[in-house]
């Protein structure tokens, strides 16, 4: 598992005094830097390495200003060109966001997927889900 | 078929000079203005009637600043106290962005669901996928 | 004067249900896209031609979801090799901010400023403050 | 001084692969939390105390994704009812960003501003630009 902490910020609130749902996707965004740090580990954004394909979010409990959230990001899925993430946004001890995103090693000059290095592959393993729990 | 169309923001893009991917879930958000409508027609936050449950979206082709977006939202289930929407993204003729949010007719000072007004329902089946398509 | 409406967007709004302070300077940027076009009439941001100096704005009266908003964009001051902008945010017929921004026509490969163009310091003069007030 | 560091979020760079100007005052926002907790030490949303007057920012260096951002947040002006704090963007040893905002003691139900307490004075004192400098 890869963790991350910081404080809502009070502009991610809206109107009805809680974090915005629209915020969430870019705190996941955030709490997935390690990883690309897996692909590019000088964050290099003129050869980024990868391209996202599709990400899900359940919203189980509101989230509040004035107290930090935790990110807590797993690997969920290894596939030959494409992996998953699920990650959890933690506040006061409750769960209270959970989401996956599929994400694809991507080759931007040639306009599409290529495979996963292997030593990349090695790197994601280690935060697999199950190698977690077990 | 509900549709809002405006151009992307300079600051929508990021580094990959294309439109982040953390920007269409508000995108999103914005073309469901006609539905809050339907529940709160002043848009009172003060008594905001919903709250969102969950949302995916898959991203099927890169989106550029420079050229004007549309939003296009279709219902695409009704339940008792919750339903859901379909919304695409489309540039210049491409089908960029689709994805669903289910959205629960929320009492905040109950802290739970209630069931959705009669009247409401009718309003969300005119814009209903099928209704459309036929 | 160069103009631009949209409808304020909810995830714009923050816990004090009316519109964050933050918001507005994204909007001044969106105003200034006709400007941009005098620069870059393809918006070719592989060959930006300005960079953000500075910008101030002052709020004048809270602004709200639910109503649209309008941003009105002058120029005040054309130089040399840089030019200000003053722009302001109209809800319900009433200034709810005002800012000035100054931009240097920049180039991104020598990292210096360079002198505007002619031609575009004539599309610039077109939306003179004064000449518009005259 | 108050300080506060964090990593640059991916979203938060635009097409110009650097940090897009219109991020900073939320990063100067959420350096203020000290300031605000001197006021509402819960944070309460419900009876927030203070309302943002006016706010400037000057770019001094481009600011990138993959290194930390330092905000370094001063007390520059102690009014009666209202303050301004001297804040700053420092990136690698670089200050890439300064600007001034000024924050009003606020009273949103009397919809007016009120006189700042004397024991938030005095620990806004305590963050004085030359109080540090001395």
């Amino acid at each position: 598992m890869l963790m991350e902490q910081f404080n809502v910020r009070f502009y991610e609130t809206d109107g009805l005094a809680h974090v915005s749902n629209t915020v969430v996707v870019g705190w996941f965004e955030t709490g997935r830097e390690p990883i690309f740090r897996m692909f590019t580990p000088e964050l290099d954004l003129q050869n980024w390495p990868l391209i996202l394909a599709s990400y899900n979010v359940d919203f189980l409990s509101q989230i509040y200003y004035g107290k930090a959230v935790e990110i807590r990001t797993y690997v969920s899925r290894i596939g030959n060109s494409s992996f998953e993430t699920l990650q959890e946004v933690w506040q006061d001890g409750i769960k209270c966001a959970a989401g996956k995103t599929t994400l694809v090693r991507f080759d931007y000059t040639l306009n599409k997927a290529v495979p996963i290095d292997d030593h990349v592959k090695e790197q994601l393993q280690e935060h697999m889900l199950d190698s977690d729990k077990a």
